[in-house]
């Protein structure tokens, strides 16, 4: 069932824009092609309108974020709200400085949001105006676990009613909600951690999963978070003698690059609660 | 003969000043260095006079464009033509968006070049006023092909004329011409176009081969648009399974690293019309 | 005693804020990650002070600088040193234009920095307001040597004493001194000047080091001078048939990765004079 929406993603080439920091960005690029989709970035605010008309969908990602660019997201999210385009929020290091947490904020009060997908302290940080966000990653005690799976699936249900959106929270367990259900998700490997922008990686490709399946969001968003995971478990398959986080980063776009609707049918991981 | 422009790149060394997009920068520098040039970036108006005075040759690409690099452009293009260095465009996405037609024709208007090098889709917008740019990416559409290729030649040609320099397409055919000859390319692979960048690597690595071949700029363009075909197919060859677009890439960049005027003479495709 | 240095990184985790170039900014952030750091990265002056607070180190990285950026580097810096936290100064390209001449004497003038590390051209540039920097490469002509060692330990050192911080030079052979003691470093290899950012993820590493060493903080600058080029001696044992610059690249972090303070201890060449 969310084979399909990866299918299809193969099958609609969706092109994204994304206005994405520029620590990750080469890698955000490689993936969005491996897993089917086309790239393009774009951040000047005379140029992103244009850009993002001829898109399917558009992933905002506030790493890097400056005065010129927080403009071009702010001008890009508008038109594609205008043209019903898939809109995706990545909060980098919400809750790590006031301009970051701020800026998140203005976008989800300016803008309509498919998907806001951050790990557990920047979505804490946006929920609660707390969480303890430690630089771009999570904090150990914000971490998802099974003891605190009940609590934690409720809290995400219900900031994404309160925020009408789609929430994906992606850890060791990864939750996706749209208020209603709640995917849960247990892909991935915690090797991950050590390759710099899997989350920004992800974001680009749930983007684009979203714009092939526009009637199945949630699915699409919650197949992109397995995808994301199997690739991970694949890619560390593939790891030989001496093999480290630089050539894990080269194998994981691989494994998605290498991953069709059978093979992810196989090895995805999820529950719907 | 053509070997020899690679050859000269490698006993030269010439200093790249690259003005280029921040997605596949980092791979524009391992090309550069690859095949026995030297890469800097700069792109601060106050900074780009200075640095591009010390180089060769000065690539200017527009991916990922803004109002402060566009600045840099016309002040670094000035300074190189005063300077009588080797100039060469790359209109990343031009026919995509206003500002990058706009910037692309007026640097063409107030800067003289020895090189544009785009996709058809891109030459086809500056030549044309029209073309049917998807994203960063050719259309279909446009392409080269052995069916329509007397009339293509004739189409570059043609505007190589009117522009006053050496047209380089690339595509699954690759066509460059200063007006008068024409080669016609035919190294490469499909799956180049996987990865992300390969057009402005191969930007910045012509950008070398021209500062090394001063008095042979035409074949300069051409070696290098042979280089990058080559290396594409004998990158291919060393994939193994499993390996996907990002270890390609990385093979690809492998493959210059390697290659020497007798691995090139020995693999280049070409013709000239 | 060095390895102890390392061995500090792995189990404290430093958090480092990188204001860098775009060109080599995602392998500075995969090897912080690969030694057991953890970085984050910022250029808005906006943003920059919230984001330096909650680190240990700031590694100021003046490639690719632009005038934002520039006023983003001194507003870190500032708060760096209002709040004692490790500062690194790597002056790229200093000496190739008087942007980034003046910028790095500047940073010197308005802030205290516990290291400037950089190749031998852009120290003398700093030191003597000469030397002939080729682009962002150091020049021939500069090189340290076994047969000038001793006058360039000479200068180092002097130069140490007026910096009033540590100074490290780094090269075929590399020199690391706080104006009392330094450290003669023989590790390496001539290769990794064909892989682009290796001084700048030198500088990333290295601050992650001091961070860790507070107390030790000449001999965490010698043991990261150390790290970086035993990598190179390992990732270079694993070169396969065809391997080049960009596979050698992630061989180099993924040393590093797997790189602990035995390994370190085995490999590490230095003295001290």
């Amino acid at each position: 069932m969310l084979g399909n929406c990866f299918r299809n993603v193969r099958t609609t080439a969706p092109l994204v824009h994304n206005i994405t920091n520029y620590v990750t960005v080469n890698d955000v690029a490689n993936i969005l092609l491996a897993c089917g989709g086309s790239p393009i970035m774009s951040d000047e605010p005379e140029d992103v309108e244009d850009i993002t008309s001829i898109c399917g969908g558009l992933n905002i990602n506030i790493g890097t974020l400056n005065q010129r660019s927080i403009e071009g997201m702010f001008r890009a999210g508008r038109k594609a709200n205008e043209l019903n385009h898939v809109l995706l929020l990545d909060p980098v290091g919400a809750g790590a400085s006031a301009l970051r947490t701020n800026t998140a904020v203005k976008l989800m009060d300016e803008l309509r949001f498919d998907v806001i997908r951050g790990n557990i302290s920047e979505i804490k940080t946006l929920a609660l105006g707390s969480g303890t966000t430690k630089g771009v990653d999570a904090d150990v005690a914000d971490a998802v676990t099974e003891e605190n799976l009940d609590s934690a699936v409720a809290f995400v249900k219900d900031f994404a009613k309160k925020a009408g959106c789609i929430i994906a929270v992606t850890g060791a367990i990864d939750l996706v909600s749209d208020g209603e259900g709640c995917y849960v998700i247990r892909n991935g490997r915690a090797e991950m951690g050590k390759i710099t922008g899997t989350g920004c990686q992800l974001s680009g490709m749930m983007t684009a999963f979203l714009a092939a399946n526009p009637n199945d969001k949630l699915e699409a968003a919650a197949a992109a978070v397995c995808a994301m995971g199997l690739a991970g478990e694949l890619a560390w398959e593939r790891m030989q003698e001496g093999d480290g986080n630089s050539t894990y980063r080269n194998r994981l776009i691989d494994a998605i690059c290498h991953m069709d609707g059978d093979v992810f049918d196989h090895g995805a991981k999820y529950e719907k609660r």
